[in-house]
Order: structure tokens, then C-alpha cells, then sequence
């Protein structure tokens, strides 16, 4: 059944964390300066993501890495290579590696996808289902990509869907703000702030624990 | 196997006609003045889709109509109305109709769909396989809800996807412009006008009549 | 979650009735004497449908009546006409109808499908999603095709199956009795009959409204 | 579009062959005296496999691993121990890796699953529609699980099934039986033997090779 959501709630029944694709390298500057791509301090936006995974992670929420991947034959890149994207995520080469910075545990969960959306071709929704997850918390790159696609299925799957929109980065600024409003208009309320969000799952915590 | 594609190249193998949630009234204009819902002029870019019909109908190019329904116990929107959209498309409804401007004929293909994808759900796929469709052609409404979500799930599937930029309108002027430059960062030259597509499809039929 | 199912509890959270392919005629004995197709005294089991759906609605168990179809170009049929069966449930075809017997009331859900399972490329899962539903009950035909196949697709959607045995039949008795096997591999007290599921709808209705 | 296949013919153009849930041991007996499961001799019958992958490979078909994992939280469960079957496939379980005796090479290709049918929320399709492949040779067990949904699925989605009988082994005779009757049900001629297929297998190479 689907809940009806208090405008202003963060979060709704069990929450998990969705770290998008957040693979290779995010020390290093990664902008092109001839063509915005990806947009400017990519790798800032994707330097805060670690710290809110330590903050789910202390508040007992499920982490999930989704990490795209593709067949060193290069068979399974469908249409990928039609667009702006170049040849990416071989599962031989270092650079698709889920970057060393989110410290991964082996109680956290590991998805891997041929495609953009999180959910397409994937057993994501099987794990969700199995953790019981309502609220679908994201992060990662790209915005207008991965993170879009990702959650217009997490949205007709049924899921209340937040973007944290430090923690996310885009192809170009331009791309990254049409994402966001994109989301904003299938879920009013989605948009939310990394030190926000980690307020409210310590709220929630708390609120358990003194259940 | 993926084919590849010569750039440039409008319709690659067999094509089909997508008509995207062209229901209700294309006569009468829609607009909000008050908050540019959905975009000005939406009915100017509706009314354009008729003679794309009936071109690609006189080249023997298959129509689709794709049809946004709900149960009038609304127990099916999920999450759809969380955000921008009010209750809509109610099954028992005079506006949830395909228009008859379209002239719907007991050839053409018919399929109904409960979220905004044309995919999520829906027995499209079988058809498309069943056709040996492999270039859709993508017009209705709104741009950047039904019409990406589409384009991207076509993607995704493996589909060379081409969007009628004149036959397609949006929630509003900014997320229209923003989804077709989405559609266009997945696949290069995608984006094509009324006239030029016809154009295209009478090629294609005489050289197959000639053949 | 998956919740843990007390064995021998027929009913787990909120149940739905799944009519599968009770199309055409009920009435007419249907058995080809000379090569067992489908099961001796089909008719029989059909005729018990009618019954449990009255139950269910005074229940106020939600009926959903699910529907195989073709388009008379005969394009969606796939590989379903490589094996035993030959072209059936063309869309315009008066044996396609769901049989009068049911009572079908604007109440009820009605999902139309291209394939044997209920659950391939159709919108039941957003239905029950919508209806909160948990343990589908499973009535009508093939046993050994389109009602085992909706069971394995339940299964692996983590919902309760049940399948009233007296009211599915089989393309023969063998492949009957070996379906409900498969079944009961599948989930352990899953085969019931019908008289004493309607015992435990009432019981159940009697509970909510004590309740 | 689903080509006509010419009744007899083994392999409509190009085929993959799917390995099962051959995984664990297959050189010791695994039948348990008292209960008829897994069916007697089944090591006998996977070990059949390797020799088929091995003439598979000189021919230059596709090879694809499927192995079915669960996370040890257990959390991907779903309703798997609902029935006959107990904790299985952990992804931390020694038992759970493809036997050795398979000698998977780099550019085989593997596809883990969470359910018993290999396409259920897997990215097999999409290998398999980058590979062109149109038939699916399948191997491995048990033949009334994972092997006979996989093959279902497999029909559902257009593609020409082919179960190799005496290189798939299911929870008892019985069930093993019945499930190739039902795939015979759905595709006529589905049903070979490895000798046979290898042969097959040898002439279409030498075809292909003479040009």
C-alpha cells in the first residue's frame, strides 16, 4: 500500500542508503575545463559522500554500492557508446573499482548494473525488499544519469525517493539543476542537504532507541 | 547484437510510431498562464502528430498508441502523486481517451500503462520484439516525464531512439528543453522535426518498393 | 520484508484472488477424448469458480481477473504456438471473453496479459503493491502453465501463494498433479481447497470485524 | 520478430549455452537414500557438462555461467525456505562457487541470481541480446527449478529452448520427468542429448567455417 507522506518528512518507515556508481577515483579533479564534463569539483561533491555513509552506517541503516560494470568483450554496452559517453567501467580495469574512501564492510550490500538505472536488469528491488526499505536516500554520479534514472524507477517502484543534492554530481551544472528539478516534480520535498539528512537519521535513531 | 550506427542515420532496420499519452483534447488550448503548466502552446505541438500518423501509416510504418490509465479507485498511482501531478487518467473518464484526432484504425497497436514510462510494466517489449522494431519514434506528451522516461527505458533496451522535437511538449518550457538535451547526451542525433522524419520514412519506403 | 509464514496459516496479511484465464465457456464439457487435453471434467473445476469469487467479495477480498490476449495480427504470440497449444485468445474473438459466470463488477481489477504468467510484462505487481496484498489465491487455468508460471513469479516476488486445487485445472491430470508438486516444493501448505479457504476468508472477515 | 522454426531443427540462429547452478561438487554422490532428493545419480549427470562446455567452446558458441547466490545476512531470501529447500548458496559458503571441473575462462560469461529462474531481476537478457543469441542450450540443475523456469522465462522472451536431458538433474526423478514434459508442452523438439547436440554443434560449425 502506499503510505501517504507527511509533506516535510525525510524519512519514511525504513530508509537505506543508495551510493550511485561512486567508482574509481575522487581525490583528483576530474574537469575538463574545454567542455564542462563532468561539472565543476565533481570531486567535492563526491568527497562528502563517505562521511554520510559513516554517519548511516552509526544510525543502523542499510548501505548499498551500486556499480556499473561491463564485460571486458565489450558485448553487453547495448546503445552506451551512441551518446557522450566513451568507454567506461570494464570489469578488468582499476578505474571501476567502488572507490577505497567509503569503506566498505561486508555487512553492506554490493549491486552491480549494466546499465544507468540502479534498478534495471538488477536485483536491487530484491534487496530492498528484503530490508524492508520505504525510503531510498541517493547519492553519487551522474545526477542527470544514473541518479535520474535511478530514481524515476525507484519512483513508479513506489519508493519515497531523497536526493542529497551535495553529495550528488552531474555531466555539466547545467544537467545536474534539470536532474534535480526533474525529481523535484515526481516527488515535491525530495531535495535535501547532506548535513540535514544526517540530522534527521540521528533524530530517527534516537527516536528508536528510546522507543 | 547491438548495430552500430551510422551517424547521421534517422531510421536504422524497422522503425515504429510511439504515440505518447495523446489523450484527452489536443483542440483546446491548455496553458496556465499563471505558472507555465504545462508549456505554451501545447496544443500547437500535439496538433502536429495527426499528419505524422498518417504518413507513417501510408509507408506501412506501425503505430503504437501508449495510453496513461488508472483504476477509478486510484489504488494504482503509487507515488504519483507526491509531486506535480494531480489525480489523472482515470479509466472511467472522457479526457483519459486517446484523441480522436488520431484516427486510432484496428491495425495500429494499442497499450495501456500505469506509470510513466512506456516500458514499466507494460507488454510493449513483446510487441516491439514481435514487430522486429528496432527505431522508435518517440511523440506526445509530456516531454520530460512520459516522453524521457520512455526514451530512456528504450535506451536502456537496446533501441536506436528518435524524438519528433515538434511533436513533443513539456511540463514546461525549461524541463522540455532539458529533457531533450538529456535524450540527446544518451543518443547523438536523436533529435529530428516533423518534416524531416517524414521525409525520411518516404525514403525508406521507396527504396523498399523499389527494392 | 519477508515475514515469517506460521505453517498450516492459510491467509498471511492482506489475501487477493487471482482468476487466471477463466475465459470462454465454462458450460461445455471441454475434453478431446482421444488425447486427454485438457484434464477430463475441466468444466468441473471451472464451475466451482463462481462460488469462491462470491465468498471473496462478501469478504471484502480484492478479485483480480487476469486475462490472456492476442492482437489478430497474431504479432505478440512469441514462441506460444511452437509447442502444444494452437492460436488462441485472438482480442477479437468471442471465446476470449472472462466467462459471465464470474459476475465481474466495476469493483473488481481486470490485467490483461500476452504471456503465460500473470506477472510477465503486465501491471498485476503494481496492483497488489497497491492493494497491500501478501497471499495471492490462485484459481482458474492451465494448473501446469499459466497458473504454475504466476505461482513461480509470486514465489520469487516474495508473495504468499495458495492455489485452490479443485478450482485449477491442467492441460492433463498428469501435468495437473505434477504443477501442484512443483507448488508444493515451492511453499509447503500452499494446496488447499476451496470450502476450506472460503471457512478461512469468513473466519478471517469475522476476526476484522470483532476486530 | 519470432522467426518460424523448421520442426527438427536443434539450433535457430545463433546460440548460447546456459550453465545452471552447477556449482558446488560434482564428484560426489549427493543422493540421500531416504528421500529420493536431490534424484539419484545426480553427479552422474553433471558430470556430462564439462565435456559439452569444452565442444561448446571449440565451436565458438557463448558459454554463460549462472550461480545463485544469497548474501549471508540472509536478507535475499525471499520465500526460498517457505518450501523443500534449505539455506543455500551463501556468498561467503565454499559450495557455492562454480566447480572447478567447468574451466571457466575470461571470456566465458557468468551472471549471478538471487531466484531460481536466470532471467529474474539478472542482466542475462541483456548479454544475451548483445551476443545475438536466438537459442538457448541449457545444462546444469535442478531440472524442475531453476532449469525449467529458466526456460519458461526464456520462451516468455522469444527465444528457441533447448534442455540437454541427460545433462540436467532435478530434486527426484519424478519432478525431473514432469518438468521436461512441461518444456516439451511449451516448445516441440526442445528436448536433445548431449552426443546429439555436440554433433549439432559441429556441423554448424563446419557450415559456418566452409562459408
Amino acid at each position: 500500500m502506499t503510505e501517504n507522506v507527511n509533506p516535510g518528512s525525510l524519512i519514511v518507515g525504513m530508509p537505506a542508503l543508495l551510493v550511485i556508481d561512486v567508482q574509481g577515483d575522487i581525490t583528483t579533479p576530474r574537469h575538463d575545463a574545454a567542455r564542462d564534463f563532468p561539472m565543476p569539483r565533481y570531486e567535492e561533491y563526491m568527497q562528502r559522500v563517505p562521511a554520510l555513509i559513516a554517519a548511516a552506517r552509526s544510525c543502523e541503516v542499510p548501505i548499498i554500492y551500486m556499480q556499473e560494470v561491463h564485460h571486458p568483450s565489450m558485448i553487453d554496452f547495448g546503445r552506451e557508446l551512441d551518446g557522450f559517453e566513451r568507454v567506461h567501467c570494464l570489469e578488468n580495469s582499476p578505474g571501476t573499482a567502488i572507490v577505497p574512501e567509503v569503506d566498505r564492510r561486508p555487512t553492506d550490500y554490493w549491486v552491480r548494473k549494466r546499465r544507468y538505472s540502479s534498478f534495471f536488469d538488477t536485483d536491487l528491488d530484491i534487496l530492498l525488499r528484503g530490508l524492508g526499505a520505504r525510503t531510498l536516500l541517493m547519492v553519487g554520479g551522474f545526477t542527470d544519469v544514473c541518479v535520474h534514472y535511478a530514481f524515476a524507477d525507484a519512483h513508479q517502484r513506489d519508493y519515497v525517493c531523497r536526493v542529497v543534492e551535495d553529495c550528488v554530481a552531474g555531466s555539466s551544472y547545467e544537467a545536474h539543476d534539470a536532474a534535480l528539478a526533474a525529481m523535484e516534480y515526481l516527488q515535491h520535498g525530495c531535495r535535501c542537504v547532506r548535513d540535514e539528512l544526517i540530522a534527521a537519521l540521528r533524530d530517527r535513531a534516537a527516536t528508536i532507541a528510546s522507543g
